[in-house]
């Protein structure tokens, strides 16, 4: 079978491989059939070009027509959709139904849809006028963004097709998508739609560009090219990092999702109050997809006790009886097992799992780890090691002064939460642990497991380093996850005629949300204002 | 005379010194008497120790006591604003009026000031609420701000008064200052003023906190620090991205201002139009402060013909005549002299100027280069060297085409601005260079000199790298400049009396702008859209 192309500059293009690759069934560990390339630097070249000519002509095209292209991309995938649950489906080994088809697929479309209201109203720019002294600023593209999309989401975070994608394409930026490896065959089909909306909607045809995989030392020349305008990475923290050197030195803006081990307190009076709900919230939230989460709940805060045991007993009992879904790869199955290991040999003992479960593909044992709060403190780096994953580690603290010396071990993560009773008993816990945990987290929560990001305006999916690069920013919710790929561009006596439609005085739409003189408003600058 | 102690915990306290320095009149050469302590290790580490307690405190302290303290600060600044201005005098050469009294001292307090008031309204923060799915988030203050201040505004951007510090102490931070060592008397004397602000309204005591100097190794370990949350730096690029380096690999947010060209373009028209008057707003805008400011014009585009030979001699004139300011070092005026050999030594010619002054103290003969259009595309590197202080380069393009070449060569700036006819001569062209220039500066200008940083809500002093280390954010502007030392925080599911006053239902001060469920109000979350 013929290698698959990849798509450069509105064409799909053979590529100048460098090499090749087969995606697998990780349900079965099959190799798939589909050939595609890894590109050498010769395409990474040929994308950079054509996009940096690409953000150009998107700098002056009015957000009605990006909106345009995110709307119809979205009906495409969903006319598709059947065919696109079938393909991630033998390329993810994610349930078609609900995850893919019900849950996944809608939340994609349901991004593009948000991302195109956003681009439309403009409020997401932060226009800002200064009527007295006449200065004004926006936020404005900032040139070609090269997502990599990670293993555990083939739409939804997809570089062709997730959230930095859509919130690049909105703020006014052609992307350059790094598909995952993992899923090549969605990928692909995913960028056939989305070329095609180029092509209807009359946008630069490098507007949406993708290429399979690369070499690891061209993804840090692409980086740090300086053509690129900024970077949006979701994977691990290895790779992250390197990425994040390149690019800081180079003074691109990145973006990382990294790791989380997105530690959940369950304090004593909600464990008696409802202790079996929470074990089946925890089991529910700690198993699904297999855990391959970036919200897994990988560490759990129990103060020692009979309840607590009881809680360890009835987790462990439930991990052993759940069904062993396949993980997305071998490299995840090895992964797991490694960190499992690098847990135990911290000091982490096993309560039940721990070993890659039978075939057909890549499966291991749902898996319950625990330690003791003084094991903990005695390595508490090794301790964090995420195991990504159907896994977890329980944390048994002696007491209330040992919760606390282990929330201040803690690095950045994405979540964390505190499980109190409601009845008051664990409150002055809850006020002793709460501005602990809180710094360390981009998302608090009370009395809920940390999985199921809403795309909500007041999201963060984001948090402390290493959790991410820079903890201002958040990868989901719309509009402010358009903010990540915009520069501040200010405009000090520009004559009227030549200003952004945002920033004169008439509002362009009457609907954007514009910082007018200190207040918000969706009116226009009265000309009494000027001078 | 005894070493000068340091401002550390709330206390004046011998430092643990690992050398000494004086600073000079840089107006008369001459050693100025008071012993200064470079700092050691212990220090920064009793200071970042201090900063870290203060951190905790400052997040539960209520905004009205921060702008108690800001405004309190700013008044006790006027109150000694003779004497503040005499040691700022005598450390900088810079006039007494207008500059430091009637310009830089206002300016400084006025930036207090209106820290204050966003600190008090809150609307900074960008509180944002998801009513249906009670999500709610808000930027919260990060800890320990580190601010090194540049050598040229001895108040407005001083580490321990100036626009970083006041952002980062209305965001809810401490600061810990680190004093130019050009103007530690002048340091110190707002330090005094600062920490009795303090003690006059409760705050911690290290909630400011300031050392002097201190060796490079020791300030690349203070902005990695794990107790660091952040790091606003002014100054020279060679410095800032040492820092910048390290603070990346840390995951420290560091918001840096370093070199900048702010290209002028002047296009036939206007020049044809109004030359005489743009050749006073050239050389008064760059001869003000000996062009010791971070918005000096240091690079003017022309088109080769007969006006702009008549422009060149008359700004050389002028430059000629003009009377010759002291430098702010002999570091500033050795600087010079280099970067003007090395403009040299890539193509430039002298046109007036080039050579030190006549003492005393230090200074430079106000210099003008030109170079062809030709010329600098030979060279264009070489060329954006930054000759800080009282000189610029006249870059003389041949055509349109080559003025377009030589913008695509520029690094990211501050600032850049156009000056065009006002009868529509050179509007082709305008519309042709507009693009490209604005999208390699952070504030773009119509018929104006880049001098003189508006403290206004819609500034940006900021812009693409190298100009400073992310394009996003602005140094000078409020609101704007305190979203730079906070994380986006949010609460997921949050029980109502547990969240911040900010998210709560109710509006806390009925003044806070919100974006409740995609609209700006400053009105409450009706209860009925809870549920």
């Amino acid at each position: 079978m013929s290698q698959q192309p990849v798509l450069i500059a509105g064409q799909w293009r053979p590529a100048q491989a460098a090499g090749t690759f087969h995606a697998e069934n990780p349900a079965t560990g099959e190799r798939l059939p589909d050939e595609f390339p890894i590109s050498s630097w010769a395409d990474c070249e040929a994308v950079l070009n054509a996009a940096a000519e690409a953000a150009t002509i998107l700098r002056a095209t009015p957000p009605e027509q990006l909106a345009k292209f995110l709307t119809r991309y979205a009906e495409r995938i969903e006319a598709r959709s059947a065919e696109l649950v079938e393909i991630a489906h033998q390329e993810t080994g994610l349930p078609k139904s609900p995850r893919l088809a019900d849950v996944e697929l809608p939340r994609t479309t349901g991004q593009l849809r948000q991302a195109a209201a956003a681009a439309l109203e403009g409020s997401w720019a932060l226009p800002t006028i200064d009527g007295k002294l006449n200065i004004r600023s926006v936020l404005e593209p900032l040139g070609p963004v090269c997502v990599f999309g990670p293993n555990n989401f083939p739409y939804a975070y997809n570089g062709i097709a997730g959230g930095d994608f859509a919130a690049a394409i909105a703020a006014g930026n052609p992307v350059i998508a790094k598909a995952h490896p993992c899923h090549p065959a969605t990928s692909r089909a995913l960028a056939e739609e989305a070329i095609s909306a180029v092509r209807e909607t009359g946008l630069p045809p490098a507007t949406v560009q993708m290429i399979y995989h690369i070499a690891p030392e061209d993804g840090l020349r692409l980086v740090a090219d300086s053509r690129m305008g900024a970077v949006g990475f979701t994977g691990s923290r290895a790779a992250g990092l390197k990425l994040k050197a390149v690019a800081d030195a180079a003074g691109k803006p990145i973006y990382l999702e990294l790791s989380s081990l997105n530690p959940v307190v369950i304090l004593p009076g909600a464990l008696a109050e409802r202790g079996a709900k929470i074990v089946d919230e925890f089991t529910g939230s700690c198993l699904m997809a297999s855990g391959q989460f970036c919200t897994n709940p990988g560490l759990v805060i129990l103060t020692a006790g009979e309840a607590t045991e009881k809680f360890i007993a009835s987790v462990a009992e439930k991990f052993a009886a759940a069904p062993v879904a396949p993980l997305l790869s071998a490299g995840v199955a090895s992964g797991l097992k490694n960190n499992l290991q690098k847990l135990q040999g911290a000091g982490a003992q096993l309560v039940t799992g721990g070993q890659p479960a039978a075939s057909p593909g890549y499966r291991f044992a749902n898996t319950l780890l625990r330690v003791s709060g003084d094991a903990f403190l005695a390595a508490p780096e090794a301790l964090q090691t995420e195991a990504f994953g159907n896994a977890s580690l329980i944390v048994v603290v002696r007491d209330a002064a040992q919760l606390v010396a282990v929330l201040e071990q803690f690095e950045g993560n994405l979540t964390g939460g505190i499980y109190s009773d409601t009845i008051g008993r664990d409150d002055a816990l809850y006020a002793l642990l709460a501005p602990s945990l809180r710094r360390r987290v981009g998302r608090f929560l009370n009395d809920k497991m940390p999985t199921g990001v809403a795309v909500s305006p007041a999201m963060n999916h984001g948090g402390p380093f290493p959790a991410t690069g820079h903890p201002g920013f958040t990868a989901v919710g719309i509009p402010a996850s358009l903010r990540r790929f915009a520069m501040l561009a200010c405009y000090d006596n520009v004559r009227p005629e030549r200003l952004p439609t945002s920033l004169r005085n008439k509002n362009p739409n009457g609907k954007m949300w514009r910082l007018i003189d200190g207040n918000w408003t969706r009116g226009d600058l009265a000309s009494q204002a000027m001078f």
